[in-house]
C-alpha cells in the first residue's frame, strides 16, 4: 500500500491515525477483506489483529475501532461471504415446490466459485478446531440465517428442519471439497443437485 | 506402566526391547489405544510417536516396527473405530427395506458414545487441517467403507450414493457435536433417525 501522493501516514499509538488512506470510506472494505484472507490463509489460530491491519494498510486500532476484538472481526468476515440480507431471499423467494433445488444449487454455487470456497473453508476449519470460532458460526451466521429461513417455512420445528438441510449441504462441501472423495469430488454439480434436492424439499416443506 | 516384576526393561536405541512388557501381545493394543487417545487430544501435528509411545509405556521403535510412519499410526488408529469389518455388515445385513434406518442409528449411536465420539471427532478435525490425515482418511477409511456398503447396493452409481448419504451424516455430527447448533443438539436421536432414515433409504436403494 503507498499513501496518496506517496506522503506516509503518520502511525501513533492508541489512536487510528485519520488519514484518507487510513480511514476512507473504503477502509472497513479492505480491513475485511484482509481479514477474510489472513483466516483463509492462516487460519483462526494464527491470524492477529496487527496481521490484519498490516494486510489491510492501515493502523491495528482502526480494526479495533471498527470490530472490537478478534473474534469479533471473525464474525464480519464470516457475514461477508453469508450475508443473510442476500442469502435468505435467494433461498425462500421464488416456488415453494423448487425451495430444494433452489438451495441446493446456491450452495454448491457458493463452493464452486473458488473466491468464496476459500473463506468458508476457513470459518468451518476454525469452527472445528476453536470453540471460540465454534461459538461465532453458531450464533452469528447458522443462526440468523437458518432462523430467517426457518421463519418462512410451514412445516412443525422449522429450524431443526432448516439445520437438517443445512448438515447435508455442509456435509457434501467436507466431502467432495476438503476430503475430496471420489466419485463425489468430481461428479457433475447437477447430478448432485438432482439427487439432493429433493430431500431438502423434503425436510423444507413436508409436515 | 511397570514391569513385570517390577524389573524394568532395558531400553536400546534402534530396536525394540524384547520383554513381555513391550512386546506382549497386549502391545499393539496399548498402542492403537494410546494413539487413539494423543490425536484426539493433542490433534495430528502434535501427535508424535514418541508421545504415542510413552503413553503406551513402550519403545518408539516399537511402534514403528507395528505400524511404519505416523501416517500409518493415523490410519490404524482409525480403522479400530471404523473397524470395516464390523461396520458393513452391521448396516449391509437386515432387511434392505430398513437400510436407511440402520445406517442412521449404527451412525448416531457411535457418534453418541463418547468413548468413540472423541477419536471421531480427532479424525475430523485432523482431515480438515491437515492433508496427510486427509488423504488417511480418504483412502484408509472413507473408501475401505464406502467401497464395500457400494458392492451391496443395486443402484446406479452406488458408491456416489453412499457418500451422499455419508454426507448427510458426517454433517449432522459436525453441526449437532461441534458447533452445536440448536436446537438440533439437543433433538431426540430417535427424532434425528426418523426425520433423515428416508433420505439415506432413497440414496441406496431407489433407482
Amino acid at each position: 500500500m503507498t499513501g496518496p501522493a506517496g506522503s506516509p501516514a503518520p502511525r501513533r499509538r492508541g489512536r487510528p491515525s485519520r488519514t484518507a488512506e487510513d480511514s476512507g470510506p473504503g477502509a472497513r472494505e479492505r480491513i475485511l477483506e484482509a481479514a477474510r484472507d489472513q483466516f483463509a490463509e492462516r487460519g483462526y489460530d494464527k491470524t492477529s489483529m496487527r496481521g490484519i491491519a498490516k494486510a489491510a494498510g492501515v493502523d491495528a486500532a482502526l480494526v479495533h475501532h471498527y470490530f472490537g476484538t478478534k473474534d469479533d472481526v471473525f464474525a464480519a468476515a464470516i457475514e461477508v461471504s453469508f450475508d443473510p440480507t442476500t442469502v435468505v431471499p435467494a433461498i425462500v423467494s421464488g416456488p415453494r415446490e423448487a425451495i430444494g433445488e433452489r438451495l441446493a444449487r446456491f450452495f454448491i454455487g457458493v463452493w464452486e466459485n473458488p473466491a468464496t470456497r476459500a473463506p468458508l473453508l476457513a470459518i468451518f476449519r476454525s469452527a472445528l478446531t476453536h470453540e471460540a470460532a465454534a461459538k461465532v458460526l453458531r450464533g452469528f451466521v447458522l443462526r440468523r440465517i437458518l432462523e430467517r429461513v426457518a421463519a418462512d417455512l410451514d412445516v412443525p420445528n422449522p429450524q431443526f428442519r432448516a439445520e437438517l438441510a443445512a448438515s447435508h449441504m455442509i456435509g457434501i462441501a467436507i466431502l467432495r471439497y476438503v476430503i475430496q472423495v471420489e466419485p463425489l469430488a468430481s461428479t457433475d454439480t447437477e447430478e448432485i443437485v438432482a439427487m439432493v434436492a429433493p430431500t431438502l424439499q423434503r425436510y423444507l416443506t413436508e409436515a
